[in-house]
């Protein structure tokens, strides 16, 4: 169905119309000038994120409804990455003509899905039109208690650096994906090559069998078997929310605490900027998944680059004071990969050889080339 | 300077290093993973807009500095349209490459001047890439006591229906806008098609002199005197925030609000349907400036549709008690034009010669054709 069919005001209502709000801080969501929310006695928190066609995400290999799951996590993991959590989400859509009806059902879903797991209600947006591709900006707003909040700033000297899960198979999923659309648009040009020199010929024979190959060549499956937790890490990354439970319910309050979106290393010298100092960790400590190490070698890339700059794991960094040390050690998933120094001796991964690189932050490209 | 020189962080941090949080519910402004904020006893109010280059704005004809004043006006409107007053705003940019830091330093006076005119902490937000255009969002977050809060739903049968300024204006402002640029477009490609001419004939002479013109072109001013309000209304729209102060003085609390920006239809019937109400308005009554009407003649235009339908105007429509008739009578700059009616009686305009025209919705194009 063509979204003019339905217009704005139509397509709003039917992308919302069952949504049900079911925190007790929302008031009011969708369907006035603004949302009223209630917070009272807890600190209310807000963070926004743009998501651009092409430069965050590719439709050719990522589906609406991954999409929408994706944007909704990410964004809530900001509010996971203050130890809050999150309560609802505001989502504004910028739509090209291309997009049908079904793709935004499709999104929707996706969204739902994310917000479900969650207990996030949707309580508003803006949907409105693109001359390009889509653009797309999602608004979570969380609470936390004053004392609970955990900023980037509270690091101090000794402090254990720790992480959750493993990192870089996010970005050797993206790897993977690449590589298949690489695969599939070559495919496709040599085909549209061999239906030329047929039509140059004028051989109907040949033609006709072109014919036949071509519904071949449309229902390409790229092959992920035994890739598939580095597909899923990409495609369906998972908000950390449960580890601030973990860390909670063992006694533990970190001292300061991020989400690593654009790699361990910006990560990491974000808290140490935001903490005045330095921190040293070591290589052999980071986490990684053997599918992870196994793709690295296949692509001939450095596994210790793809995990400290690869981005978009979300997984937690954060740090404890020293003493946390063995109750950190007791809660699986959770990695001491170093310690937090004084501001004057810098920012180091100490590699397995025992040198230290300094370790270099980097954010998405503002200006990427085409 | 070109952004990638500055990269994302420095990109960020020059845009907002002057920044000063003014407004005691903010805790945590920029730097962090979401902002803090704290509203304790009053209600938390969210509402967030996206802009995209072609659809909502044009950069040639606006410049980046009114933009970011209109986005930020624009967007805290949806605050001022519940009774409430905006606090916060978010501030999120997808960058083509052909921006520069000046651009964005540009925008941001623009956005900041606009906010601190009604006292607004710019509080976080998101920069990156964009493949394309510009893409904006702004996220406005304000506060109100519960029982302050107005909603789209509250008009009763027999309330008066009132607008605050004038109706059109920015419309007939961006008419203004759009034919400057066609004829300064004109103007481009006939001096365009001289240079070819000349070249074609090896007229250096002519050349020489084609190149003085240049000049003359490129300096291209269009000529607005006599219609500055009206290019002053579509460029640099002005939120109605004192019109709610002017109200609580006179002691009238609105039964229903909402904020003008796609023409006042689209409003009146936002309020109709879900105060579940029906109404008529009055054509004589609609206010309308005078350079409006003119310009309105000038291109041979229906000047009521123009206001009805018209957009971008920001000024806030309401209901308020039919007892209230003589308080608003007395403020200057509201209008009282018709009254709210049973919802089986539609939703109307009366024309001068007494006929009713049944009023129609429209949002912003979904899809509009380029």
């Amino acid at each position: 169905m063509e979204i003019k069919d339905l217009g704005e005001f139509g397509l709003i209502n039917r992308l919302t119309k069952d949504i049900q709000v079911t925190n007790v801080s929302t008031i009011k969501g969708v369907g006035d000038d603004a949302a009223v929310l209630r917070y009272s006695d807890r600190e209310t928190l807000v963070s926004s994120q743009m998501f651009m066609e092409g430069v965050h995400f590719d439709l050719t290999y990522i589906d609406m409804e991954h999409l929408g799951y994706k944007v909704a996590m990410v964004t809530m993991s900001n509010i996971f990455a203050m130890n809050g959590q999150p309560r609802q989400l505001i989502v504004s859509l910028g739509l090209g003509k291309r997009f049908k009806v079904e793709d935004l059902d499709l999104f929707y879903a996706g969204l739902k899905e994310a917000c479900t797991k969650w207990d996030i209600d949707i309580i508003g947006g803006d949907t409105t039109s693109s001359y390009t591709g889509l653009a797309i900006n999602i608004t979570c707003i969380g609470e936390a208690a004053k004392d609970d909040i955990i900023y980037r700033s509270g690091a101090n000297e000794t402090d254990l650096i720790c992480v959750t899960g493993d990192l870089g198979a996010a970005y050797m999923g993206l790897q993977l994906l690449e590589r298949e659309k690489t695969v599939y648009f070559q495919q496709v040009q040599e085909y549209n090559n061999k239906v030329k020199e047929a039509q140059a010929n004028k051989d109907e024979k040949r033609l006709e069998a072109l014919r036949r190959e071509r519904a071949v060549i449309e229902d390409f499956q790229p092959d992920f078997v035994g890739k598939e937790y580095l597909i899923d890490r990409q495609l369906k990354p998972e908000a950390r929310g449960y580890v601030l439970t973990q860390l909670r319910q063992a006694g533990i309050h970190p001292t300061s605490l991020i989400d690593i979106s654009d790699g361990l290393a910006t990560a990491l010298k974000h808290i140490c900027e935001k903490s005045h100092c330095g921190c040293r960790i070591y290589e052999k400590n980071i986490p990684i998944d053997y599918q992870t190490a196994a793709t690295c070698e296949e692509f001939n890339m450095n596994l210790t680059t793809a995990a400290l700059n690869g981005g978009e794991d979300y997984e937690l960094l954060f740090t404890v004071p020293i003493g946390d040390h063995e109750k950190i050690d007791k809660i699986e998933n959770i990695r001491q990969i170093g310690y937090i120094t004084k501001e004057n001796l810098g920012t180091y991964l100490i590699a397995r050889d025992g040198n230290e690189f300094a370790l270099k932050a980097q954010g998405w490209p503002i200006t990427k080339e085409k």
